[in-house]
């Protein structure tokens, strides 16, 4: 007799591209659908202070390319007011976008899965003008 | 001899009026009292990308009518620079303002009651143009 | 033979400078090496609605004073829009920058330690521009 293998909690790793959004929603519905968890939540974390988490429509991809045209606002890039810019004209503006959004986020799982709106994705948002590598954790908690 | 009927995952539904707060505090309060977790947290979940959960001040109406005025600076309806407005002016302002708001809450949980400061209630504001219904899903995990 | 002691909740207040941050890293950092978790969540929250937490770069000081410079023009303090100004000309600004942070950040636990990157510190940022008394809440949740 096999023992299933669950795991509630897992560390994972995204190339990003520049200030764009990559989906992550079926990475975090694959570890659900792994953890034993029929009903709780589900807590997506990413480990970095220059990008950010979030919750957005799924549906047409100009809502995201929107975003990115507001946040350029929110922060603009190498604003003279800045102190900090040791890696850029990005740099600080990526710090400023990650405080408002989010690096941390919280989902409810039912039914052995997350229990997202039809419209929901979860997005992490690259907020450098380069690529980089960003680890996430998972932690999946029964109710 | 009775079993207590405990609940710790809730879906319900808000009828929402236009770009206002609706306070959800008491419907979450009770689900905690209901819930049998003496200790612990809440997780507060709106499945919806154009409105918002927050926690602001309870006591002053003005200070949501001020967080609106803002809302309407940070995300302008009708710019010029969004690709997506299918649904009218409002609605790529609407995806932003939940963006830039949250989508889910976390409350601590201390003496079968949630452990809000006294000044604090849990708003769900609707960033749209009209009312619409909204779904609200409150998971209560014990620590 | 000792029962070891082990605390889940924890409530603790931090006496703030005017719209300063305050590292809390290490108190939290405390909490769970003493909750008896080794794997789980943290919830931190605040009982307030004019100040705010936050998960910010932890090395450079300037990062956090470029903050201060963007959230002040967020939510400028005294504008002429602002019906809300029972406390003075910081009170609604304050409320509006806490809304645009949080109130609330979950953060992941392995190996009995918090699951931070290397650059992330856990800040309570005092929106108003007098120093107060915040209180903090801590609830630790295995998973």
């Amino acid at each position: 007799m096999e023992t299933p293998v669950v795991t509630r909690q897992t560390r994972f790793t995204i190339s990003t591209r520049a200030r764009a959004m990559t989906d992550v929603t079926a990475e975090v519905a694959a570890l659900v659908a792994h953890s034993g968890v029929g009903s709780g939540i589900a807590n997506i974390f990413v480990r970095h202070t220059s990008c950010a988490l979030l919750i957005t429509e799924n549906a047409d991809p100009d809502v995201r390319r929107d975003l990115e045209t507001l946040a350029r606002r929110w922060a603009p890039d190498g604003d003279p007011a800045y102190r900090h810019a040791l890696e850029g004209d990005d740099d600080m503006a990526a710090h400023a976008r990650s405080v408002l959004t989010a690096v941390s986020l919280t989902v409810p799982i039912a039914n052995d899965r997350l229990l997202l709106g039809t419209w929901q994705g979860i997005y992490l948002w690259e907020h450098r003008n380069q690529g980089h590598e960003r680890e996430i954790v998972v932690t999946i908690i029964p109710c």
